[in-house]
């Protein structure tokens, strides 16, 4: 056992924090359990939710925290009561630290092993373990929690791309096991950022015939084609878009974390029995929409969160397998601030991973 | 074969005919073509689409039109080309009548046996048929229509019934039928009416454990239990409806037509992967909704328009098995401008049809 480390990070103070002035401070880790595991942070991505959560956005949040839910880094501490992981292993942490792994009884998620909808489940950060303390994230030096929602790491895959593969990576990926893309199969992947690159990269490794890359302009163009994309519909540039391409596709991922998007218009790409998966969690409510989107074609829409931890593990290793590397821009932990910043102006291609230099 | 018989029906000219200002009157039937059959209209029920297109509430129409499509009657003339249909026979027409029935193909949603999904089928009536002529309905003496579309009515259900099941009782089947509705699930309905209590009734016979009856308020309440209801929610007589019954249902059937609902509501009422199934065709788009309705128990929605030529006979057979009777009102084919009027005003408890007494 290695002795205590002092745990310090970026914390959110207030809403400010998320233009950019999150201060590098030390904080209180949860008290260590048996079920947990001390790592050493070598790499954090920058995900929307991040951001999401500073502003307090989608509640008030737990000031102060600390973000980042695409943590890699190496053990240097295990409880006794955690399995398969040891000192030295390069592992990763993604959205989720905690379920109630059906412990409860009544809990048809765990159950199902679906426990990122486990209604008592611990999020990375902004939540509290069922003792009461904090969860905090990755913009840090060390991460502690719950061994049970920590992933050994391919060798296959470099550190900065395995970071935002545990949320982009898998929220992207998850939808597109579930609703069988591959061969035979149309996708749309709307908005090319973080997760939807990813639906780009994962369709294409999982051998979709068509994959048409839907964003409001065509700057994005060339990399959607690098990445495997077989078409592109640019929303702002096309004023037929709707209607030249309706019923094309038989599933729809929309990564857009806005409310104003032309709602009606993506149903309408979907053909018979299409699938609408919204991964995006806009702050503010749908735009309105006309029933028959829905109804004149049998389609259908859904949410969709995350990822379990079969689909990430399987992922993991169908990602190292299929050589699917995303598209990352790495800045030192030091320049967190900056970007969080340009991150939010949609400068980063595709990820942003924070590296933590001295951990390296 | 007969004489040519003269057809006579409630026409509705303008928009203000959805106020009961239909008038009697003759019109020109389609062609007779050898797929075709004639039929002595007996029943027809009243059917809220009946409405929306009087008053060209989805969008205008071709006045002068004729409409109805939950119609029974006596064949009385058959073309060559119509197998299985002889003069004589007990039959009905629901709300569709043609479909290219890949003929043409190209068409995805014949190849695969949802041909109430063609993009070139024919509605029961304000449409046309592939040769430019009109499509009119059951309001009327008679019926002239393609024979592809036109079911033998089972000798176990009443044709007061059976008109009813045509539209009401398959729109409401359809999807309990595609969600695995029986033993182990608990399926909502929300608005019990012409199709909500089909639903009920329906999801009876199929076995459900739980059947939530959900209204504005508690008149209906009675009369839902009588149908097979084990629970009921009256949204507008309980503040905590939405909160008391979170994540309780497996399948909801929305029935209602306004769109003017507590949508975000309806969906929390679902449970993990718990499915929202619309049915009624608000006029106006959807209420805005929190996108966290879908994404925070991985629920999903989709849009049903009535069934498919074989659920429709699997319906009609299993509803004479189990014995389903709808909740009839009959009115005489005389008072159709009455009945549009009481319907609207959802004095029908649960289904107008009207009978067309020279011709019992």
């Amino acid at each position: 056992m290695t002795s205590e480390p002092k745990f310090h990070g970026w914390l959110g103070l207030n809403t400010d924090s998320a233009t950019g002035k999150m201060v590098w401070a030390e904080y209180e880790p949860k008290p260590f359990e048996p079920t947990d595991i001390d790592m050493r942070i070598t790499h954090c991505g920058v995900c929307g939710s991040d951001l999401h959560h500073l502003r307090s956005g989608w509640r008030p949040a737990d000031y102060p925290l600390c973000v980042g839910h695409e943590i890699i880094g190496i053990v240097i501490r295990v409880g006794s009561a955690v399995p398969a992981i040891k000192i030295g292993d390069r592992v990763g942490v993604g959205a989720q630290s905690g379920a109630c792994l059906n412990q409860v009884g009544d809990c048809e998620a765990c159950a199902e092993e679906m426990e990122q909808y486990c209604p008592r489940h611990t999020i990375t950060y902004d939540a509290r373990y069922p003792d009461g303390s904090k969860a905090n994230g990755g913009y840090a030096d060390y991460w502690r929690g719950p061994g049970a929602f920590v992933f050994q790491i391919p060798d296959a895959i470099p550190s900065h791309a395995a970071a935002s593969m545990l949320c982009g990576g898998i929220t992207a990926f998850s939808p597109l096991l579930e609703h069988g893309a591959g061969p035979g199969k149309r996708v749309g992947v709307i908005g090319i950022g973080g997760i939807g690159h990813f639906g780009v990269l994962a369709a294409k490794a999982l051998g979709c015939d068509e994959i048409i890359a839907i964003s409001r302009s065509s700057a994005k163009k060339e990399d959607a084609l690098k990445m495997g994309a077989t078409g592109f519909i640019a929303t702002d540039e096309d004023e037929d878009w709707a209607r030249g391409n309706a019923c094309s596709l038989d599933l729809i991922l929309s990564t857009v974390s806005s409310a104003n998007m032309p709602f009606e218009g993506y149903l309408n790409l979907l053909r018979l029995k299409g699938h609408f998966v919204q991964l995006g969690a806009p702050e503010e409510k749908t735009p309105p929409f006309s029933m028959f989107a829905l109804l004149s074609r049998h389609r259908s829409m859904s949410g969709s969160l995350i990822g379990s931890r079969s689909q990430i593990k399987y992922m993991l290793d169908f990602f190292a397998e299929k050589e699917v590397m995303p598209w990352v821009v790495t800045v030192p932990m030091a320049d967190a601030n900056k970007a969080i910043v340009d991150f939010e102006k949609g400068r980063g291609r595709y990820r942003y991973v924070l590296v933590n230099e001295k951990h390296l």
